[in-house]
């Protein structure tokens, strides 16, 4: 359980021609891209950087997090040159894997919700590998988890 | 209920540079692409093109698709070049909401697989309308859904 | 002919995991949206947004800028959790279009580096549309060209 | 020089969601991936898979192709459901590098034609590797090309 509002991160961002469709609206493919930036800037917060996880001096340490479980809810359209804000805040981190809440939205009004799951992987083979200490501390430390 | 195999759509797909990310393997996001394209060529097959749907001559008579719930499972990586096969199954056809499950597979192997659903609405306003009768017939026709 | 450094605008970005593909370094088209949002931005400093300028109060008046021309050379990889900036010069200001000098560095390396031809049409038909005077000032004071 | 009109390859593709943008139109970037899928099958059609080179057995002879210089004019707008035609033409084939003249066509009308320059690679270091010898010949041959 999250012990306090710090424990959410949050990242701005600004919707660009690439993000829409023809429909006139954000491309709802695009907020998965959306939440991911999120959760790499909220581990570059922690002071983690995926490239140097993923290429460590010794390869028995490399990582990579992989997408395993999304699941994400639309419930209002967002727009060319909108300014949104995607939070993130883990609800579990386990041995290998972390489940994330993350939304859009925009002036306070959620856009999209989702339900991300991920999972900690060997980069060479993508097999389980158990999440780095530094990084499961880090993340409970922040959220006010127990593992 | 479905009544026979051929309730079920199939479009082959291949995996281009595009489509990849640095790990090697398909971007998760991209399967939600996948699917669409999966069920676009489904929808021209029953003799639907969402384009003209969306630019009817008759304004009150369009409709625009839009995905509002996205749920799918990453079961194991596509690879560059890779030749997938993305099916289509209709599950539930409401009045103004359909819902579809997906499966992307190479070999016969499980991908990912994903419950989408999607919303009729009136290109406008993006208000929720009526999936046109032709179309829902079609549907249940196909699928041997009882409407 | 630019009067002043201060004629570029820059704009800075990271690299994320929907950037790159399979051969570990940034998708070269990505290049393509990393110049948009730059030119996006540089719009957004001169005061004007793309989706207020596409859908003006009256229609009459209503702009939207199209891409018609791009040539990009691509001198070296970028790759996750690189950080970025992006240029962006003008060096022609016409009736219609404008012509766009662009790079992409990191750390002062230029990894790419692109001319970009927009050009002003009529949102609804797609025909070439006068830039707006306000426009076409703001741009010419800005970098000093006589326009 | 090509021989006949036999040399210039076609791939047929369909314009998605994923390809259009808020103008309505095919987001000009995306030309860039058509482009890239029709060689893609270009290569296919000559017996070379990209992946099966990049992770050739000997890693010597590993290569991979990167886009070096991409030069694109669009002339006239694709849209949601569009079926278009992408034709690849060899116009040079050098040591380490081709130039392929590119079109997207729809009915016979071009709506963009680009100039791409690609380079052979070393996987491992992104450094210029020769064109393996069955390749520059298979291309040769299929264009009449005098290498």
């Amino acid at each position: 359980m999250r012990s306090a509002p710090t424990a959410v991160h949050h990242h701005p961002l600004r919707v660009y021609w690439e993000d829409t469709d023809a429909g006139g609206i954000v491309f709802y493919a695009n907020y998965l891209k959306y939440f991911e930036r999120a959760r790499t800037e909220w581990l570059r917060s922690l002071g983690f950087s995926q490239e140097a996880l993923r290429v460590a001096a010794d390869p028995q340490e490399a990582v990579m997090f992989v997408v395993t479980d999304t699941s994400v809810r639309y419930r209002a359209p967002a727009r060319l040159d909108d300014l949104l804000e995607i939070s993130v805040e883990i609800v579990r981190c386990g041995a290998a894997s972390m489940d994330i809440r993350q939304t859009a939205t925009r002036n306070g009004i959620v856009l999209a919700e989702g339900d991300i799951r991920i999972g900690c992987v060997d980069p060479e083979n993508l097999k389980p590998r158990r999440i780095p200490a530094a990084i499961s501390t880090a993340v409970a430390s922040s959220h006010g988890l127990h593992p």
